[in-house]
């Protein structure tokens, strides 16, 4: 919303300024587009409340295939919310404060980076305090229109600083004419990217969910038509002129130094002035909307990766929730790349809006698409209503067609223009999506239980690891002693003659009743003797199952992990690839894990109010637990 | 060598062109310095032979901050070393093949990524090949620096080609004069160095080392300051013309496009002619000896790092060997560091020799200054030839003089063109290793057996914890039977009604006859309930010893890892940190892990030869391994 208008007005300025005034023809279509894209998605939420949007439409309907092409689409998409929404916001504070121009990208991935922690905290509880900007923006940005027309109506037109410089441009070929309105239009389309947020959001409403979230989606879309006729019809009766390259505009002198100012801005500078109260009010209500845009897709991205997740499409940890139950790892995902892709395009928002809306025109076209089929599939079982399920197929229906239609010329408009890398993008993120679902597949098949799963092992021995004579070793050396393994050795990898020497010492000092025995080791290699001596063991005494006791360093801070557990891990990987070899940690917390004690607890949802015991759901009476025999 | 007569060039020619007639000065100056270096190192070596360096000197004699001082100026000049390098030898081949400048920047991270993968992969045994470049190189402009005297013999002196342009420039002031001249000598320092890396690789000469590497040292000494007379010379009679920038350069046209070709490749054009043969000889081996002098450094940095970790200074995974004997996290680390620094200055070599040589300087200096130290202690203490002892300190004390002063020139005439980065970098890298040291030396207090440790855990219970039905689960199952605990039960925490279900039915249907207990969690998850569960079970049966027994699933390929044991990663965490717990592994090897199987072995070194079987030291009779008593 905030940046259609401007993009809008760029591209048909690209063909002269006598171009603009094909701007309200351009933007009626956008509007349709609108209509018909709300009264669509309408149907979708009633169909499928779940929240899964297009891409459980196009999954459950069209099949796997489509489902992940609407996936990709989608993650591609949230990504480029996030940049060119950050981008967007970053121009209209620059438009209020032009000194900010070389911070540009900084405050960028500045944004990137506090969006990413609020996200990671979890913002569930605050989601209402998100609310009150955009009323704000609503409100401010409508007293704008409001003054802006009376001040037309009487005669006193607000006219921006811009209209004075003209723009210099080629009388364009039939063919760059009709190009040009399209592209025009593409880029007016970025109107219609929130609606994919709400169709998502439906399980967030209050019951009657349904009926709230299509009202909310009616309501956003009628307020997102007349805040669109507005700007648009503002910034042509006040002569904005905005160019893709500020000396594109002839007869500004400081258009190599000073930045231009986002449309919004110079409407707002025209109608109340440039240093009002107003004026700053327009500039920070839509930054804040633009970082609010970008915040949904903090809350989309993870959500979408979560499902995926669970459809095991994606890796599983996509779908682990950290302490505030939110999907940490999506979030930093996003925040990575986001800010990757801003520093890579230096927050242009003209070459990032390139980029966008392919993927929402691709997921509102499949999901469209799905609708229909899910129409005629629910006709063809029969149903209660089927006048109405008539009428709504046919609303789908004219909505795919003209969101096809709007992604074929998207697609040609702005392929050669940077979009290309979205169309390289997406089939390398479908085909890993893929590979991923028959890996996780192919898994599946090879741990399930089936008739062949044979086991009893037998055979119980215990290898305590020493390395010194340190307090970890001998808490190690304690729990094996307390496990009553049939046969437990303590076993030292010698590197250090001195030092094996002196272990021996203090061994037979400690009085430790565990025999204690000394691998040479002539490559100062741990892991291979050790193996190696184990495998003989097994020869000797039958294939037993060798459990290797190793003290785990538990440390209080990330960064002394940097510090620890190197040379373990390594050695506990090599083992655990030796037949019948289970590895034991025995913790040993540091002092600096006192400071996880400290930490104040942090409460789970609804925790404190039940203050829940554990609960051990017995549903049958239970054998005393003892030594089981096993087939 | 390659780059220090250009860089003396350049600096001088900021004065303007006559100032070209103080070079000769100037070179004779650095060779001073260079026979004075080399004939303190040479006592340096005599005395230190173990390859610890300066590092080693400046610890032993000053103390432990003068060592640290010296160990951040060395791993700074290590990094900067592949930089300058790297840079340099980009800028050598640029000036072969001027069309890839524009892959500048991509072309040295290229060679630091094949570097780091060749050393990664451990170049030990062919450090053989390595010697061939060096001899072509000094022959090859050997053969460049004679034809170019006889041809000046001749009366037909080699002309560059830029001697036709002139330089711009005011007159300097007296104090910027001689500024300047010590700048053009602080550049020219560069010559310098490689010494140090001779006093490092001591232990890899042949026997006898001393004399061996004391030999190198002179000799290679000698050929540096041949070939730095020899090529100044040539600049000068040729009348090279280097400037700063490509465009102050007066009467060069194509300043803006073309690169400046190096020094060396304009000597090598008006001695040979551009296109012959010899000036591509030229060209390649300056710049492989220059990859070359960047690989010393990837000898040298990861070595420096592993004595740190040895003297706790740094984490100790830089004393972790790879499969190759490499330490490999130390040559990913000068990686990363010199890329990072290479994309940062956009591979422009006279920006990131404004940083260099500080850190050479600063060892140089604190090296010779704890050797005087180390004379003087001989002579108190007494030694066989006190004569050739207060000769030998008479070197170093005239050393550590010379190069601190070269030190104060350095640091004043660079310290505004960059080197304050320097400045800024290596006290943090000290207090980091003397926070490391600090840090290490706390936990060794803490872990040190003393006599008030005192274990002696009983009561042994066994807990499978219980996902799904599937083979990684039983085999699990299976060891913890087979390891005979006292009492032994299943538990599985139900996040989902229905799967749980399943889980009991299937556990009924497969007769399995060890108990298993659901827990109740109402929040999706897993080990607070666990947690909860066992703190329970420890109140009602005493304080046992818990072990809980979780699958691990071992992978063939490092992506594989990105997709499995997240989830059992972070219970596994949460279970370590709750008191009594032990957590045993229970590898289950995936299909692809045979890849890692059919990998052909990489024989140690020597293994191959030898085929040591697992050699278990047994220095008196063990008693039969049995369960012991403990106090």
């Amino acid at each position: 919303m905030a940046y259609a208008p401007q993009e809008l007005l760029l591209i048909l300025t690209l063909g002269g300024l006598a171009f603009l005034s094909f701007a309200p023809w351009v933007a009626a279509a956008v509007v349709i587009l609108l209509v018909v894209v709300v009264a669509s998605y309408r149907q979708l939420i009633k169909a499928y409340p779940s929240g899964g949007g297009d891409y459980e439409v196009a999954h459950k309907n069209l099949g796997e295939k489509a489902g992940l092409v609407v996936a990709s689409a989608l993650l591609v998409d949230y990504i480029l919310t996030v940049a060119v929404s950050v981008a967007s916001g970053v121009d209209n504070i620059i438009s209020a404060f032009p000194e900010l121009n070389p911070l540009r990208v900084e405050m960028a991935v500045g944004f990137i980076i506090v969006l990413a922690a609020i996200n990671l905290r979890g913002v569930a509880e605050s989601s209402k305090a998100f609310a009150l900007p955009t009323y704000l923006f609503i409100g401010s940005v409508g007293v704008m229109i409001v003054t802006g027309l009376v001040r037309l109506a009487l005669g006193d037109p607000a006219i921006a600083e811009s209209s004075q410089y003209t723009v210099d441009h080629q009388s364009p070929t039939q063919i760059a004419f009709v190009l040009l309105l399209l592209r025009a239009f593409a880029s007016g389309c970025s109107a219609l990217t929130g609606v994919e947020a709400i169709a998502n959001g439906v399980p967030a409403f209050r019951r009657p969910k349904v009926k709230n979230a299509q009202r909310t989606l009616v309501l956003m879309g009628g307020i997102a038509i007349v805040l669109f006729i507005g700007v648009v019809t503002l910034a042509l009766t006040s002569q904005v002129h905005y160019a893709e390259s500020a000396c594109d505009l002839q007869g500004w002198a400081a258009c190599a130094t000073d930045p231009q100012l986002s449309v919004m801005a110079q409407i707002a500078a025209a109608v109340f002035g440039g240093n009002t109260v107003m004026f700053f009010v327009i500039q920070a209500t839509t930054a804040l909307v633009l970082l609010l845009a970008a915040n949904t897709a903090f809350n989309g991205f993870p959500l979408l990766g979560s499902v995926l997740a669970r459809d095991k499409y994606a890796p599983k940890s996509l779908s682990t929730r950290g302490d505030r139950l939110v999907y940490s790892n999506g979030v930093l995902a996003l925040g990575f790349v986001a800010a990757v892709i801003l520093i890579a395009y230096q927050a242009n928002l003209t070459q990032l809006i390139q980029l966008y809306i392919i993927g929402v025109f691709v997921s509102f076209t499949l999901g469209q698409t799905g609708m229909v089929v899910h129409w005629t599939r629910m006709l063809r079982e029969g149903c209660a209503n089927p006048a109405q399920v008539y009428r709504s197929r046919l609303i789908n229906a004219t909505g795919a067609i003209l969101t096809a239609t709007v992604l074929v010329i998207v697609t040609i408009t702005k392929f050669t223009h940077g979009a290309w890398l979205v169309f390289a993008i997406m089939p390398v993120l479908y085909l890993v999506m893929l590979r991923i679902n028959r890996y996780y597949g192919k898994v599946e098949r090879d741990i399930a239980v089936d008739n062949t799963t044979e086991f009893g092992s037998s055979g119980d021995h215990a290898i305590v690891l020493v390395g010194k004579m340190q307090k970890p070793t001998l808490k190690a050396l304690d729990y094996a002693i307390a496990a009553r393994h049939e046969s437990l050795e303590a076993v030292h990898v010698s590197i250090d003659e001195d030092e094996s020497l002196r272990l021996e010492q203090q061994w037979a000092e400690q009085e430790i009743g565990v025999p204690l025995r000394i691998i040479a080791s002539p490559y100062r290699d741990i892991s291979m003797p050790l193996i190696k001596y184990i495998k003989m063991h097994r020869e000797e005494h039958g294939s037993e199952i060798v459990t290797v006791y190793t003290p785990q360093y538990i440390v209080g801070h990330w960064w002394e992990s940097l510090l620890h557990n190197h040379k373990a891990r390594r050695i506990r990987h090599k083992l655990l690839l030796c037949p019948g070899v289970t590895v034991a940690l025995v913790p040993w917390l540091l002092d600096s894990t006192r400071a996880l004690y400290n930490r104040p607890q942090r409460p789970l949802p609804g925790q404190t109010r039940r203050g829940e015991p554990v609960r051990v759901i017995q549903r049958k009476a239970l054998p005393p637990a003892k030594l089981p025999s096993h087939k």
